[in-house]
């Protein structure tokens, strides 16, 4: 391509982007700004990265990574606004925990030190948020971090479900491995750690408007210790991602445009449970969008890909893990999928918002 | 005192401190435990503390302080729930900044590092989001920290009022003073940054729900810079903690108590405009437990006290600073006022909340 052409597409993607901004600041929020796929991109885009800009921030990793006198740091943040509070398998404690270790494990950080800060509703059973917080604390043992701060608002009666949280975390990165999603090359393999869903459609399930019973509970867990074993195993690893709001098909597509590669998925090897892909049915959704909360997706060097999946499948964690494809060089940006019907078919990220507030 | 009756009063001590902690399970949330006060201390050591205690949550500090590879770091989270969203002087986004900047600035850090979490109302403006987030870097600018992650979520329409913001910092120390709220002396002295109750009270005019006007607005600002100045002229600084939620009363009743002995203030010595005091006297509280967000209260050597007056009233942020008091021995715990009549009364913590989401 010439400079010329390369100058005139530059210019033409500029000129998309002021205007999606525009169009974007038109509008008022809706459910789908918060689901993890299309409409959150476009808002952190228009909104929040226009306001803030700056190199650490650029990367749009789910954690930000930075250096405070020779320690390499990882930090991250997450409200947590999942209902009901209390679902088979876990609680918006646990999530809130795992949440953002997890964020921090997908950098190949250590999880050191939470902070949590409290929305409460007025009338909350303070019983209640005494189970909240004793499920943060077990949550919080089991990761190998301690909460250290933390703060407590109130707000009249209607204007919060009960309770709200964010925890943010700090951990420290000792690795110098290069991770990012954009670190992704023709020929690497992908993993998924287990099978995929069980978390959104556990919380779908457990608000009970649909007349469906399953055996089903959360997949919420802490994946640091997974991730570090695996790290040490294939040191090959290019980018990790926890496959939370907008599933793994959103994640992949992160992959795809920010490594200008072609993620490429064979949908018989993609693990997902029997209840979790009868309830995908019922609710007319694809597993492939459906948020877990203890399950990541890795790119591995080739080289590495068997040590990866072996150190993956001797951890508890990470017993369900399996190969689901593979990174090309075309077409570039997109994920496909390769169905069981021997077609193939484009993966785009999630549109809309079909399972609202799962975290 | 004998060790038999030391022993018998810590006993006492532990009981009471287990009836308490059944008697808010048993509770239901108000919103005086989001005030700031009394409950809010309650509800955080009954709760919160039983189920996360570790060596540097347990001072309960504003910040917590640890060491990670070498550096020592200040870590600190506030979520902001403030009606109207905006108002004169400020507005939820500059508050948001300043607050967690100002939370990191009274352990003496440099304030490095922000996330920003989200929780918006479905239907809420995108247009008052952009100009939340561009009020947010204005401050992020000033306050010379960078806003590097954050997380966005969204609720249904009334679970939410517009907005709900969290910002969490990282700051770095790198001075070797011992301060805590636990380090003041008797003869230390007492300083404040500027008058106070500027903010709360703008904030309930704002709501217009009384029907006063009064030439006032938000004190909103960030004190690291403030505070940088002050400890470089006056190193015999015990214990600095911004006057936020209940007021300088809270705060002069958190350092008698972790110190273990008094602080005598002068009523006439308090800076209060004339605006705020009159709308106090019209809505019936007392300035000293009323909010500011960029006041702070020092305790200072008295060999320091007047090179730490002056570095402040050398800053336009600390101009109206002033001494209000002294730390004396007895009685021990207990804040007293001299009165501009004479008299001398105790002041307690903030009990109730007179000012609901102030911040």
């Amino acid at each position: 391509m010439s400079t010329v052409d390369r100058e005139q597409q530059v210019l033409e993607r500029i000129d998309r982007a002021r205007r999606a901004r525009a169009r974007v600041k038109d509008e008022r929020i809706t459910l789908a700004h918060g689901a993890g796929g299309k409409a959150t991109h476009s808002l952190i885009e228009a909104v929040f990265l226009e306001a803030f800009r700056n190199p650490i921030l650029e990367p749009l990793e789910d954690q930000a990574v930075f250096s405070v006198g020779g320690a390499r740091l990882a930090f991250t943040t997450d409200s947590y606004v999942v209902r009901p509070l209390f679902f088979p398998g876990g609680d918006i404690g646990e999530l809130a925990v795992n949440g953002t270790v997890n964020d921090l494990a997908m950098s190949g950080a250590q999880p050191l030190y939470l902070s949590v800060g409290v929305i409460l509703e007025e009338g909350f059973p303070v019983a209640d948020l005494a189970r909240v917080t004793d499920s943060m604390a077990r949550a919080a043992q089991a990761a190998g971090v301690q909460v250290v701060t933390g703060d407590t608002k109130v707000v009249e009666r209607g204007k919060a479900d009960g309770c709200y949280l964010n925890t943010t975390g700090v951990g420290v990165i000792t690795h110098d491995l290069r991770l990012g999603a954009g670190e992704a090359r023709p020929g690497d393999v992908v993993l998924v750690s287990g099978p995929i869903g069980d978390h959104g459609v556990t919380i779908m399930l457990a608000r009970g408007e649909l007349d469906i019973e399953a055996d089903l509970g959360s997949d919420t867990a802490p994946l640091a210790d997974l991730v570090q074993r695996m790290l040490a195993a294939a040191p090959g690893v290019r980018c990790m991602r926890d496959a939370t709001r907008g599933g793994v098909a959103t994640i992949l597509n992160e992959i795809a445009r920010a490594s200008e590669a072609a993620v490429v998925i064979d949908e018989r090897a993609i693990p997902v449970r029997t209840e979790v892909r009868g309830a995908s049915e019922i609710l007319g959704i694809d597993p492939l969008y459906v948020a877990c909360e203890g399950r990541f997706v890795a790119v591995v060097d080739p080289a590495n890909a068997d040590a990866a999946l072996d150190a993956l499948r001797a951890h508890p964690l990470g017993a369900g893990a399996a190969v689901i494809g593979q990174v090309k060089a075309d077409p570039p940006t997109l994920v496909l999928l390769k169905t069981e019907f021997g077609g193939t078919r484009i993966v785009d990220v999630l549109i809309g918002d079909p399972l609202p507030r799962i975290c």
